[in-house]
């Protein structure tokens, strides 16, 4: 089969190698229909990260179920699914409490989902069954589905960990798919004011699209001044959707006394002075996103009634052989998001 | 009038001062009845942190309301008070969020609580009415009022901020005032096993009356692996009592992914690494507590039904003129905590 490779920094490519197998009984082995690429995975792209060269890539993807272990009862060969970048098993203490990202049993085991198929590891409960087939769907709705594997759940992680309720003004820090999705997690928790702060028009045009009332383009001390300026004393609610040190920062100062920030930036952080935040009473929530418990909650629904259009993050879309240039599209801004059709 | 004066670390005087008169007029005149000495009063006391020589003391008491200024209609001459620490205007945005501990109207203006009479700025919405007269009630529930001025709000702003709910399993970290009161708090949210960290006989009997269900002795990496030994993978919510960079780090680590860690303890902490809270979604709240919110909201209710009985941390009582004396307890843990009678 064809599956997406690292080979170094800037270099992808797509190679014939052997279809993963069931290895595990808890394991379902997936035919993969629509993949993306992910922000976090510019980090080791650009060598910001190390990743491990001809190693497979990939972790967002929806598909057909082909097979499945003994112990997967919950899903069986021809369904549709959600393949969640998250493994939760749904029994551990974690998975329990709502955060299957940070499930506790083992979940190693998965392959590469930028690929014709994909093993995954935790497949009776982490997969999310989608009603029916992919062809009583149109396209803009299987991208929809797309974002459910990673960015749109951790977008609404974001807002879930912010608390942001009915009426609350939001500031949400960082433009990319997963900060497009914080607006409109904000909106579908009933934020009545969503502050966007990106510097690029076509993402401020979506974001608006989305549910953002206000766009602020600054940075750092100007943007935490033009906050101030927006609100009466910070936002009730911030959604810090970038992680580095700058943005972490700005999240904090942006809050009024007691706001909740959510953090889904994966931390590129070195250490956070947390007296601000215990002066201010700012919260710090976040981390990574509960894939299986959020889309099962509200956001398949959502996308399945078109109360959300997350799909709209892809806004280039490129086959399997052509991986390369769907990591060079985002890489280099082109693309808000990289869909791969299979 | 005689009021408390600091001398200088290890020295506590009562001197004869001039009487606090009104200069504002969101001002009142409390005649004190019962004030008493603070942990956080330690921290000078002890040179650790540093006070003017020659300023007044103490931030928690109880009296009767001498005379206010033209802005305070909610409170009047007579009026038995509840003096939180905190000096909340009511109508900003912090106030309102419910966090009157970072009101963002100018607090400055009051004088020393360890004293016959002190002056309370925000007197309006701050200070917090309790039915009829000190006569009217038990020395035990005059000892409980007390608390209600800063040790028992804060316990509680750890509980709140933690989020703890019926049925969890809570960790307090410190055995003094707070902690203890952070205990009473968790039960009273309902929390199931309260497990509190203490090292002191008289603490850890108390922490049992209060509702705790174990006992953790032992520091650092002992003491969370007893947390672990005692729960499945950590507790639901953790009540952060102390500050210390330790006990901060500590409480990050016994929480189960997803825990919230309520911070009341005064920072002492450098910089905290932030991506264990990260990976495993701890989230971290507190700060400053929101004293007459609470006390509003459930904390002067439950006193006066006898449903909690925080009083109970005042292990010894000293006239006003044994302020040294009172200090000198708590620096020797002779006592838990020190009342004042006037």
């Amino acid at each position: 089969m064809k599956a997406t490779v690292f080979l170094e920094p800037g270099k992808m490519a797509v190679k014939e190698i052997e279809k993963p197998e069931i290895k595990q009984e808890n394991e379902a082995i997936i035919r993969v229909v629509r993949a993306s690429v992910c922000g976090s995975d510019l980090w080791w792209y650009r060598g910001i990260s190390t990743k491990e060269p001809g190693t497979a890539a990939g972790h967002e993807a929806i598909g057909i179920v082909e097979e499945v272990g003994k112990d997967v009862t919950n899903v069986k060969p021809g369904d549709f699914v959600i393949v969640p970048f998250t493994h939760g098993c749904g029994h551990c203490e974690a998975c329990l409490a709502g955060f299957d990202g940070d499930c506790l049993s083992d979940t190693s085991g998965s392959t590469g989902y930028q690929a014709e198929y994909l093993r995954y590891k935790g497949a009776d409960w982490g997969l999310v069954k989608i009603p029916g087939q992919p062809e009583d769907y149109s396209e803009d709705m299987l991208k929809s589905f797309v974002t459910l594997a990673d960015v749109m759940a951790t977008g609404y992680h974001a807002a879930v960990s912010a608390e942001v309720k009915e009426g609350d003004t939001v500031v949400v820090i960082g433009d990319g798919a997963v900060g497009l999705c914080g607006v409109i997690s904000a909106k579908l928790l009933g934020a009545s004011k969503i502050i966007a702060m990106s510097r690029h028009e076509d993402r401020q045009k979506l974001a608006l699209e989305f549910g953002a009332t206000d766009i602020i383009a600054s940075r750092g001390e100007e943007a935490i001044k033009e906050v101030m300026e927006l609100t009466n004393a910070g936002a009730d609610a911030v959604l810090e959707c970038v992680g580095t040190q700058q943005s972490v920062e700005t999240a904090v100062k942006v809050g009024r006394p007691g706001a909740v920030v959510g953090r889904v930036g994966v931390p590129h952080v070195d250490e956070l002075d947390t007296n601000e935040l215990f002066y201010r009473n700012i919260g710090l929530r976040g981390g990574i996103a509960a894939v299986t418990t959020h889309d099962r909650a509200e956001l398949l629904e959502a996308v399945l009634t078109e109360k959300i259009h997350p799909g709209k993050v892809f806004t280039k879309q490129f086959p399997l052989d052509q991986v390369q240039e769907a990591y060079e599209a985002m890489d280099k801004r082109e693309a808000i998001k990289s869909l791969l059709v299979m």
